[in-house]
């Protein structure tokens, strides 16, 4: 059970965002803009950065969501997935991506580790600086949500496939009109 | 120098914002409603676990700029802010906001930490559910700012003065009309 009174039939953030719809709008919008807004970066890759760092923070809800929402737009390649989670060094994934990951991978441990040297390296494999810029915030902005859906206790499902099935409706209509809908629907 | 090309002129997450609009937008939305809008914690609470937080985070920039604030609420009372980033337990506050900042303690190492006690504590003390939540989503949220704020390599002024001075001021217009005029008398 959560540690504060949430509706017992929505997981992880979802209760927390229908408890608090003045503070769900900004957070979904971030959410949007960040991992389906127009980018040089494509969902899948987005999503795969989110994936990551809240595999770091492991955070189960999180994790599962976005993992399973980049894999269906990787092609439902959920072995990619794991492989990045893993170790994204040795994933068959681009220069790029791994040395935005391993940027990630220092955001979600501290800003104060990534170095000068971390930035080269991706500038290096062709990223630019927005590129860079929305890694730092996608890893710093799931080190907020994970701490938010753990932080308050909320519960996850177990079962993969309840991740799976949903993943194409996330990647269809978006993490805002998903609480706007069910906001809607409250009695 | 920052670790992307942002204006120079502009310190900590206010050049971020410049550089990125976009997102920039409902990160302010979402500070705004957490340490400014309706609530039942005062904003000089709010901005003490905002800088408290960061304090714990080492991130500069946001730790003097919310304890500026903070203070600023608090009746100008600097003494009272550094005591809280000391030690909350033995600071001149309410038992309610210590048992609150006790859970923005864990929520800065993880969400995981926050135990059944800490909440109990809490309402002991006369704590909401929706104080609790805020509390929660405060500390993740700086846990956020603060990675965004070191992961990119910002630059702050060193002189408290700078903080001081600036603090009516966010006090009086809040985060995002801030950046909006920026943004405005861009050329």
């Amino acid at each position: 059970m959560a540690h504060i009174q949430l509706r017992e039939d929505l997981p992880g953030i979802r209760g927390l965002m229908v408890f608090r719809p003045e503070t769900a709008e900004p957070l979904n919008q971030l959410a949007d803009i960040l991992l389906r807004g127009p980018n040089t970066l494509s969902p899948g890759e987005r999503e795969l950065i989110a994936a990551f760092v809240s595999s770091r923070n492991d955070c189960f809800f999180c994790q599962n969501v976005h993992g399973a929402v980049a894999a269906h737009h990787l092609g439902d390649n959920e072995q990619l997935v794991l492989a990045v989670k893993r170790d994204p060094e040795s994933a068959a994934i681009s220069d790029k991506m791994k040395a935005l990951l391993a940027i990630a991978g220092k955001v979600q441990r501290s800003g104060k580790e990534v170095t000068g040297e971390d930035i080269a390296r991706a500038r290096e494999c062709g990223a630019s600086d927005t590129e860079i810029h929305d890694t730092v915030l996608i890893a710093a902005a799931f080190c907020m949500f994970n701490r938010y859906v753990d932080g308050l206790g909320t519960w996850a499902p177990a079962d993969p496939e309840v991740y799976r099935q949903r993943a194409p409706i996330t990647a269809r209509e978006g993490y805002a009109n998903s609480i706007r809908r069910i906001l809607e629907q409250q009695p």
